[in-house]
């Protein structure tokens, strides 16, 4: 009897449930449109008939091996509590497991949806053939997965990956987080907009200004799209998103020495416009990268001849569902530091 | 019977050697003066002649786990050869562990000495209740080290846990290891020296020009004893010590999201002089600090109730000593990602 898994992603504008086998196959998909700024109740009971009415269609001949949910937010592990989550107004401080356990009659494995696509990418992207994987997911947000040794890292709350929010500049942007000058303000599709909008009134884009007067839907998108026509002020804001990604993955590369760091997320199909940038920014700042790329340096290759690589996600928009619908399968709900409580 | 490993802490300026039993305990150490730059052959022989001795003289009771040697600079795991080591001239790309293993019949751990660190911290200092650690080391440079469930992180090649070259400010001083702005030129010994050094060339230090008219080895250390006097102008480099280590805190906090983060090296003496900027950058930049330290923010306490732990170390001068003789007990020699090589 073959297994198979449910994988929810649910976004701040979209909700995809999937049944998916153990190859990774999706064997059905539901995608309710763009409406969840519905109430959270109704939210959650649509998407529970959904689990329900899949796990009902493929149990019969295959084995449900669990269902796996990721959402956008800060998730306590411990307590299945959703504590932030910015695009899912009403959710906050929300024991979104409690409830999906009660409406469904069955456990739920609850993840950040960046964990969720990592763990995707690392089962059937960009990451297949490594034990470990470091992702950045540029979206409407900045959001960052680890999979270390197989697993996603937790830490000890379930918090850890935050990589959106790691340093670029101290005295930088200032962020919702409550830093200044997170990755998230460089690099996310919000952040290109506002970088837009800015050389606009700066004077400094008049393609960019004529599009946005044209264009009410003004969007990261547009601005790509103009970046790779050759506009020069569009292809600007590219390399600046490339330099900030270039300086947080230097230092991700000094700290974790994988070989595998994968960029995913809408804003990653500019992939052409930033990674030059990007590439350039991480050779200039992390010694562990010159070192682990020898094709680089060729002066001094490694005698083991290990490679550091940077590169796009594979698995586009199914990346986080598909890894939603890994987490039964691994067993790998929870991996939280158990000791006891220490006080300083 | 009992059992002991053979610790090795090999330094710039000190050569350390000691028979550590199998509770941490220091059985006989062995110290050779500040000699290290004396050849290498030489440096070599006594590494290994006091180790044989040690080797001898506690076998007869006692079974012999092995040997780790802690060592300045970046291995490769897989050769076992020692890349870079400004510490240590005539050491470059040099095969310290087939030389060790060649001399002493017998096969011998070699780690880089802040991970060495890291984990003796972990075994019998401040991380001795938790599976895992952070580590940074502030000597003459910055080092890091990581300990994750149990075992020390080495990444792809063993060069993980750079966490000195972390970016602090993108467009700051210039390294040696090629980036700007890393935490080693604002959170060393050399680093509080050039700070001092700038403040008194630009006539902002009276006291400190004084004491380094007075002193032709004006150090780190004169400058933490004028800020504990009271002088304003050495406690302000302090707080920019901890304000550089804060800003990289906040982004290790937001990265791995673990209870125990611990400052070591001779500079942590200086704790009360860099700590209270330190922490206050951590609160002001890292939400996932602030929303697990409840003490700081008794407004919303998380209902787990796990706390963030950022301390200095307990074992000082022997953590290196004591997490090198660690090695061969945990078999932690090679943790390597071993799967096959992939091209882009």
């Amino acid at each position: 009897m073959a297994s198979f898994a449910i994988g929810v992603d649910l976004g701040g504008t979209n909700l995809r449930v999937a049944a998916v086998d153990n190859r990774g196959v999706i064997m059905e998909k539901i995608t309710t449109g763009t409406e969840v700024a519905r109430p959270r109740d109704q939210v959650l009971d649509e998407m529970c008939n959904a689990i329900s009415d899949l796990a009902a269609k493929f149990s019969d001949a295959n084995h449900l091996a669990g269902i796996g949910v990721g959402i956008p937010g800060i998730i306590d592990m411990h307590t299945g509590m959703l504590h932030e989550s910015p695009n899912l107004p009403g959710w906050q401080d929300y024991p979104v497991r409690n409830e999906m356990e009660r409406r469904l009659g069955t456990t739920v494995i609850l993840e950040n949806d960046a964990n969720a696509a990592a763990l995707g990418e690392k089962w059937l992207g960009a990451g297949s053939d490594s034990d470990d994987l470091c992702m950045l997911t540029l979206g409407t947000g900045v959001g960052g997965g680890l999979v270390l040794g197989g697993k996603i890292w937790h830490g000890m709350t379930g918090m850890a990956g935050e990589l959106g929010h790691i340093t670029v500049d101290p005295n930088g942007v200032e962020c919702g987080c409550g830093n200044r000058g997170c990755l998230e303000q460089y690099a996310s599709a919000t952040a290109i907009k506002r970088m837009a909008m800015e050389a606009i009134a700066n004077g400094e884009a008049p393609e960019l200004a004529y599009a946005m007067n044209k264009n009410p839907e003004f969007s990261a998108k547009l601005v790509y799209e103009l970046a790779d026509q050759g506009d020069q002020p569009a292809q600007q804001i590219f390399r600046k998103v490339g330099q900030a990604l270039g300086v947080v993955l230097a230092s991700l590369v000094n700290t974790f020495n994988l070989r595998i760091y994968v960029i995913g997320g809408g804003v990653s199909s500019a992939w052409k416009a930033f990674a030059p940038s990007m590439l350039e920014e991480v050779r200039k700042r992390s010694f562990v990268y010159v070192a682990t790329t020898p094709t680089d340096v060729p002066a001094k290759p490694r005698s083991s001849g290990w490679t550091t690589v940077i590169t796009h996600a594979l698995l586009g928009s199914d990346a986080g569902l598909i890894g939603a619908a890994r987490l039964p399968m691994v067993a790998n709900g929870v991996r939280l530091q158990e000791e006891e409580l220490r006080q300083v």
